[in-house]
């Protein structure tokens, strides 16, 4: 089944559009993880991580459709970071969510295929292992068609996704992704035009395309232009955190309560550091995951009146 | 010493700014190396390739001043090609290269400053280990400033560079970098007004900075109007093959004899394909991989006139 109509139904059944973002750092860990692992030993630290990350998957599977794993926090760990990485994938997978690796990779032919069969795909081993992939990547268009088609390639073999970075919501975004075109339209409308058209062979039953776009809940305005001119293209928006007002941006993403999944992280998996959660004991860490999530998911319905 | 200064001593000592790119594909390998290592198994085909990469880095060292491994290759092999691409950084600079890792990651914020640790810093463990990370990567300026300042603290702190993609030679790379801006210039004479900027800090002490720029072999046009409005950032120009005229177009990335550093890479490691070699035994490939580097070392410096 195309990715698109997989989320739709994932997120059907978790009536939510809310995903949690894992991006984990070792400093941040509740005492409670830290104290049963870790150390300054790199490798304590991957341990300490991929428990605490394992734990967060366990508390928040039954209540959101997918997980965004940000591969940068393993990655930083080297290949055992990269190891505990794809052993997330699998365990997110095996508890039912859908995974969107945050990869933000890109490169050119040959090489975007490597990068496509390292970072989306799934293997078969002649031993028998099986690895699967994420379902779907974060991609950069900077290169244009050549380092975007080896990702949809392997998006439309195996039924997944990719999302490309549109329009993102860091302060110096603009000196690039807001530079006027000729056409008087910043760039990132152009962008818009060219996601929308590498997503139009993969639109699912529902008229949703495997091919979204990353967009930041900069403003309610920019949004709509986007949704008006990308009327298949699923937004992947990040960085809501449980109190952010921007939540009413994000209402222009939807479309008959479809279009659009909302990650949260920091304010989800690190709750227990939230006043609101500081009354439970510390070993119950997990359980302010849970809450955070319940709480986030409400908020998205009534905000967003879904 | 900063890194444009360290690179200008070893193109100074290596006569010549040819570097090799290493971007090795299991199914490329001479038979040689198959033949001893290899298979089916993915464990087996990472040694292959780390044995042939081992033995190109042993026959281009002596000539060249660097390498750029390229990371996407090793990456498809998961942690084990991680692990792999690693030890490669390490042997490439114990034979006294510099070593370009090319990752072309970008991300925002926390996110690019864990990328920055993972791909670019050294790390000392508290074990004693020691793990050099490559002198250089190439990273992506699709965020602006904000994506660039993680790396950028760790090149300064660690003088080492970042070459930022600027304008590619694949055939879709107009779709975003010519997108012609409202003063009438293409999008890339936008970027390459930022990347300048971004590197004013770090420059050394023959007038170049750590901060390059990732520039195809194109046009000389468009080549020479870059050098006009980026007077202090070296150019890294991929993909010039051993036979290629574009060669001549890369003249005007150079000022009295320096400013860019040009990557060959498979022209080189799988020289024993080309029909020049044919007549070497198949055991000889390593040969090949010399003579091809000799062959197109001397062809630059007769192109450059350097």
């Amino acid at each position: 089944m195309n990715f698109a109509d997989r989320l739709l139904a994932a997120i059907d059944r978790k009536k939510t559009p809310l995903i949690v973002g894992l991006d984990p750092v070792y400093e941040s860990l509740p005492s409670a993880v830290t104290s049963r692992c870790g150390g300054n030993d790199p490798t304590a630290r991957v341990e300490a991580i991929l428990q605490f990350a394992r734990c967060v998957l366990g508390a928040v599977a039954p209540h959101v459709p997918a997980v965004k794993i940000n591969s940068a926090y393993f990655e930083s760990y080297h290949w055992r970071g990269v190891q505990a990485y794809i052993h997330l994938i699998q365990e997110a997978q095996a508890l039912g969510l859908l995974v969107i690796g945050d990869v933000k990779r890109a490169d050119i032919g040959h090489t975007a295929a490597q990068y496509a069969q390292a970072a989306l795909a799934d293997h078969k081993f002649t031993n028998g292992d099986k690895l699967i992939g994420p379902d779907a990547i974060t991609i950069n268009p900077y290169f244009g068609f050549d380092g975007v088609a080896p990702f949809l390639d392997v998006a439309r073999r195996q039924d997944k996704g990719i999302f490309v970075l549109l329009r993102t919501s860091n302060a110096s975004a603009g000196e690039i992704q807001e530079i006027p075109t000729a056409d008087g339209r910043p760039l990132f409308m152009h962008t818009a035009g060219l996601i929308d058209k590498w997503g139009r062979d993969l639109i699912g039953a529902h008229g949703w395309s495997g091919v979204g776009a990353v967009v930041g809940a900069t403003s309610g305005e920019s949004i709509a232009r986007l949704r008006g001119v990308m009327p298949h293209t699923p937004f992947l928006i990040p960085g809501i955190g449980a109190q952010s007002g921007s939540l009413t941006d994000c209402a222009h993403a939807f479309r008959h309560g479809a279009g659009a999944v909302i990650s949260a992280s920091r304010s989800i998996i690190f709750a227990y550091r939230e006043s609101l959660y500081q009354q439970l004991p510390p070993e119950n860490w997990i359980q302010a995951v849970e809450q955070a999530t319940l709480r986030t998911k409400t908020r998205i319905t009534e905000v967003l009146d879904l």
